[in-house]
């Protein structure tokens, strides 16, 4: 269960004593079957001896409402699809099916069949079936133009093949594959610097980079260790969340050139500290390999990735290298 | 995809069109794995030659609006929970997890953890993993006060378990389960009648039963051939979604005694055709078994099962044998 961050209205602090609760009733249902606690970007769930479901959940966040504005709900499909998609890719899972819930002060024809569409065109990509879904009409609870979208991925892996960060030693390496720009994170702030003024919805919603093929590709020619999906929280937000406790990681915030977007954040006072803290900088997948692994620069050009940074013993979270 | 009614703000028609244009954009990520198309109470995914997973998403609708106001939102997280295991529990599925989505305009620590652990005490009674999920805070989308619900629940049925309905006959009988009350459907009109005034949370907002220990002995007992879950669109809407084509039902609504809440709802003016419609009338689930099954009677009370009705070749859809 993601915590947001504390501008423009979203309280931190709330989300995390929440999450105190939510894990005890999560953990009074634990059956036999559940692999792992809460907190990864999956649940892990035995379907027998050899396999593991992997199920996530999510929305799209107030990217939403910008999109509604400028007319881009499709994207919007895609973000929340894309998203669930690469929260279950964490795992090393392949998708197999997603489920969508749209709901609405009332519902728009129009909007409604934009965002399935979006999610659909994704799951296509991805080989995961859309299987069903919900739509509800709640007066009175949505305001008048605003809706909300939801949905869940349900993916298998092989227990020989589960990536779940156990096995990050000291030294290994931080691959980082570029984002589009800020996928689904960090709109409640994009929102109060936009106010109701004119956008650049090319710049601000390009729709979240779908990861599978990219994963695949890298888990072919490398020892992936871990995988981490970067939302809201960061590169060190998320890539904290699956090292194993006595690691951190250093990431080298010049390694890579950030999409534009990242250059108008600074240009309308976001600062660098708020902008490593929120937003994915145009890092929205991470690996963890073994350093050998990473020597092979034409093999990680092949899957987008370069190296970051790097896993190390002693280090508190995960860093930037230039922090004070 | 369920649509909603045409009361109180709902729009029954646009929820019609949008089925079909959501139908395409799920027909078109169809994988070989899908079995069956929308419309079923859960979706279906062939996840080897032996077994098949159901996955249903739902919300609990408006009826969140009067739980929070009667300090009642853990009974709401029971609600949620309970339609989504009933909903796949039609398909002959065994629960497996559930996952659960929470936004709103801001999210409160105690409103948050009652829906989630009314939702896990279902979960519990269900032996269903509480598996995952994702609060959101959406300043500007929710109204200030409101919050939405929204889970999905994923199961597993062994091919040769499978309840689809395909076996229906003419002359097999309409088992019913008994309702706690309203359950969570009709909720839009139940709030124009109570309108800001007071009301009797025990009557309106009673829980919505779970039926996974009712459907078990009924299928410890009987040839089950159909699975109904009655929620939006009432006993006859939920009933002909799992009748095979050329078949109908008559439905005897003298032959069990409905809850208190039904008599108030007349009173309230709510005329007994629109509560055929809307509301599931006192059952709030119904099963399909051959007429030798149906004359075990010592085993149907067991079961908490009563006979309603019957199915019937030339019947267009499922009607009430009192209907003019």
């Amino acid at each position: 269960m993601n915590g947001s961050y504390e501008d423009a209205g979203v309280s931190l602090a709330a989300a995390e004593s929440v999450v105190d609760r939510l894990r005890a009733a999560a953990d009074s249902t634990r059956t036999p079957a559940v692999v792992g606690g809460l907190g990864g970007f999956a649940g892990l769930y035995a379907l027998d001896d050899e396999r593991l479901l992997a199920a996530s959940t999510d929305g799209v966040g107030t990217k939403l409402v910008l999109a509604r504005r400028a007319g881009r709900l499709r994207d919007a499909g895609r973000d929340l699809a894309a998203h669930c998609v690469n929260d279950v890719l964490t795992t090393g899972a392949e998708p197999l099916f997603f489920l969508d819930y749209v709901a609405a002060h009332r519902l728009d024809l129009e909007q409604v069949a934009e965002l399935v569409e979006g999610a659909a065109d994704v799951c296509r990509e991805a080989g995961c079936a859309l299987l069903g879904g919900e739509t509800a009409e709640m007066p009175g609870v949505y305001r008048d133009e605003e809706l909300d979208f939801a949905g869940t991925c349900v993916g298998v892996v092989a227990r020989g093949a589960l990536v779940d960060g156990s096995r990050v030693a000291d030294g290994d390496v931080v691959l980082g594959l570029p984002s589009s720009g800020l996928h689904a994170n960090g709109f409640t702030l994009v929102r109060r610097l936009v106010g109701d003024g004119e956008f650049d919805p090319d710049l601000l919603l390009a729709p979240t980079r779908l990861y599978l093929d990219d994963v695949r590709r890298l888990r072919a020619a490398c020892d992936v260790r871990a995988l981490a999906h970067v939302t809201g929280g960061g590169i060190p937000g998320n890539v904290a969340r699956v090292l194993p406790s006595g690691l951190g990681a250093v990431v080298d915030p010049e390694a890579w050139e950030r999409p534009p977007v990242f250059r108008w954040l600074a240009g309308q006072g976001v600062a660098e500290d708020e902008q490593r803290r929120v937003f994915n900088l145009g890092i929205g997948y991470c690996a963890i390999v073994p350093p050998g692994d990473a020597s092979n620069t034409v093999l990680l050009a092949d899957a987008g990735a370069r190296v970051i940074g790097r896993v190390e013993e002693g280090v508190e979270g995960v860093v930037f290298a230039d922090a004070g």
